[in-house]
């Protein structure tokens, strides 16, 4: 499983001592662009080279326990299976400690995460904003 | 229906040429704070002198169409029956340009807005953060 | 004295319990777009039916005292003589409470303000991003 | 020299196209604070093991060139001579892919920085909001 470390700032917290409900989906999408970047998918390149944007349709996320200051977190992205041209990622985050042993699928323990999260990202032509299908092989890498 | 109108500046928007996904959500929030302003609710004082503040629990949104730099917005906060401690928000995110007439219900045209978003949120003790009743004055109010 | 109201949310604070450093710089920049607008400039307009766009070169900020939650400020935005293609404003952020009667030049208490700013913005040619004179409108009216 | 990187995201842009001014102020803030953290300073401990906090008190920041979306920086922070409560940081940003070879302090190259700030921090004893002098510990590390 693909995980994302991200520190948590004073910038990332409210005044009421915890991680701001937005902000979670700041780092939700920080793991998402990692994990396409630890596939070979830089998106700027894609912009660019092949006039693609990805843009997010809908979010569903659970706020299951608060994440403070200065915590350690690991943000998961498992991508699902891809449709034309859409995709959806789903996403966990943990506190780095409430983790045992290295970050193995096989120590993840679903009971322990902070938020849960559905993201429903489509890919679309940069010109015309319209649905355009994945990349093939992004497609081919999903599957 | 409450509405409250919020304009898009530079800091809300990204480099695809829109709001980001996650400052909708901040959006969201200046609506339900201000809507319970208008009820009286002034959330500084409620944490004061009662002691309580509110958590986001869930938020299910989809983004249907993006809203743009200098655009100007009208933010809806629809509260659902209250039941114990938790909240149920219907909101909506128009243009204003969108809704013809003065933003009255009857003019409101669902079919044109930007987004659409269903929040849960629940009253907790600060100190013990536990759920808490909501108070009494509210839950008459909104009932 | 053009004077901006900006409402203090969650989303402004830090788990400090006071609006985020980085944040007072979002009111700044909501105070001096009001204030061009409140002179017929509209920023999208002005990007695409003249290319071009402002940027900000330099902010010297000194923090005073902190705002807080649920606070109403008035962000003010004086700008100074411009030089070809330069502005600059000079921004002060005060708590409204703190000013008494109406928001006039003459109940304006200096030494009562959060935050003083001196902001130096550029406009540029959008398509080559190298500095353009200022609008022959926007001079006339500045000066 | 203290070196921490810092990827760009979307949340970091505006829709000029380029990162959104205050959001240098945030990346500056996580230099200081790995800094800190380097020297072995956690500053969630310092509020609740000893009672202080850091608070800005001055930015003075030149905006050179602009950083992009999907741009890996390089923030500087580097401590002036501390003085009874208050700490100065030198502080700069540069682009990775500008710096040649392993990021010593010989390839550092000035010209070539996107920004460059000076940032005032004071100690303030938590609960009366007072200057209270640097912890000893960390004074004698900055000397």
């Amino acid at each position: 499983m693909f995980l994302w470390p991200v520190r948590v700032y004073y910038e990332d917290t409210d005044s009421g001592g915890v991680v701001y409900y937005a902000n979670y989906l700041r780092f939700l999408e920080r793991a998402r662009t990692e994990f396409l970047r630890s596939l070979g998918f830089e998106q700027d390149r894609l912009i660019e080279e092949e006039g693609l944007i990805f843009v997010v349709r809908s979010v569903n996320i659970d706020y299951l326990r608060p994440a403070c200051f200065n915590d350690r977190l690991l943000v998961s992205a498992v991508p699902g299976e891809p449709t034309g041209a859409g995709l959806r990622f789903s996403q966990r985050i943990w506190r780095a400690d409430d983790l045992t042993g290295p970050s193995e699928d096989s120590n993840i323990d679903e009971t322990k995460c902070l938020c849960r999260a559905e993201v429903r990202v489509v890919c679309l032509d940069r010109a015309t904003m319209r649905p355009r299908r994945l990349p093939e092989a992004m497609k081919e890498i999903l599957e």
